[in-house]
């Protein structure tokens, strides 16, 4: 495996600090390659603006045309350009970051808009009566795959179906099939720690065993089954899921899974 | 009313930046004191880091302890201090931002972060055996109110309850719900514009007219009935919703919002 780990705690000490670390040493020890960006080590700018796209910039400035621009005319930054290549590299991306208002920190956010430029994670791909463009299942990205690995201050039961922050699948969702499996890449069920305002270091080690399981055995887990966009579940160009495919009953983020 | 506007796009000659001079002008001509948080404008540093909590940040860093020992010494930067102020001072919280990735923008994400600090919106109250802090309907923002006004670049079926997105209230929940109601704001019904990748010159006085329309009314417009923690909806402390108290089949985040 190549694996990208972009890393998102600007504490080095931290607990979501010692999973990359694990994650490191793991997967080498293991024979594979990995490549981190450690977004607060880098100083990554969090903020999309016109110094992203170099003279492809206009004014007034537009976001999608200009990225996209951009990205053709090799004026990305090469910070953004990096990052691309780093994906394009990788065939495993792991995002280590802690839950921090129900989302990712904004500096790995800002990781997501300024690097999923126009032409790269979005706009690729022509329309059809059968196709809108590639995405969701396909795309630059396709053929690879994601995993998310979170630290949750909070307890499980604040998090489960009926929990009044909302269950963490449901949460997740607009990271995994909005962000992950838009541009293509397979998303594997996330690696959630729960309660991590109260991690001892006794319990620190039954973390990592857990963590490292999950490492080593990356080739051989299932992608959650979201539904792939250009393959008969959706009407174009509406893109709404056909009547009668889910299960009864379900609703809301669930129907875009299968089975 | 006394309104904040935060706003959170780098061109001001764009639709965010119209609707967002818009509301100045037309909630200044109905008599309201109005402050605007212009993040790009302001050169909103969207990291949370160590520079934050001034001589409270110990080493290794801890953000939640840290930004609350911050707080009560008086060392929290003096932007994030300004911008709790602007919260403390205004009864309307209006949040101007483009959809990207499904969420908001680093840059205001990192507004969030570095704002909503431990014991100004999290970490407020006591736990008992029928409460768990004050959050969900209570909190330093109590009695004030909030308002989502949101340009997605794609069309509204998209996000409509069967649309591959996911329906845009569910998209919105960990915003609304997480960052909003958290701390004690009332959520208003968001004001959100669809396909505006494609709005025209000519559709904008539709779209600036129900904007005015919106805002002259947020002093009679109910807010999202979202549950409160404390108030026997919820079991103490795994605060998961007691059975019996939603409407036959409803699930996910759903559940949070009574009736």
């Amino acid at each position: 495996m190549k694996t990208l780990i972009v890393h998102a705690h600007p504490e080095p000490q931290s607990l979501n600090s010692s999973l990359k670390d694990l994650a490191v040493t793991t997967l080498e020890a293991a024979g594979h390659e990995v490549r981190v960006s450690d977004l607060y080590a880098m100083g990554w700018k969090a903020t999309v603006d016109a110094s992203d796209y170099g003279a492809a910039a206009s004014s007034p400035l537009r976001i999608a045309r200009d990225s996209g621009r951009a990205l053709d005319a090799g004026t990305l930054a090469p910070e953004v350009r990096a990052e691309q290549e780093k994906l394009l590299w990788a065939d495993t991306v792991i995002l280590q970051f802690p839950l921090w208002w129900y989302s990712m920190p904004a500096i790995l956010k800002g990781w997501v808009d300024r690097v999923f430029s126009f032409g790269f994670a979005y706009g690729v791909g022509e329309h059809s009566d059968t196709k809108y463009g590639e995405r969701f299942g396909e795309g630059t990205l396709a053929g690879r795959r994601a995993l998310l690995s979170v630290t949750v201050g909070g307890p499980e039961a604040q998090y489960s179906a009926r929990g009044i922050n909302g269950p963490i699948d449901d949460l997740l969702f607009p990271i995994q099939h909005g962000i992950l499996y838009y541009p293509g890449l397979d998303v594997l069920p996330p690696f959630v720690l729960y309660s991590t305002d109260r991690l001892t270091e006794e319990a620190y080690p039954d973390v990592a065993k857990a963590w490292q399981e999950r490492l080593l055995t990356l080739d051989s887990t299932e992608p959650i089954a979201f539904r792939r966009q250009n393959f008969g579940d959706y009407e174009i160009p509406s893109l709404q899921l056909k009547d009668g495919l889910e299960p009864a009953g379900r609703t809301g983020f669930g129907l875009h899974v299968r089975g």
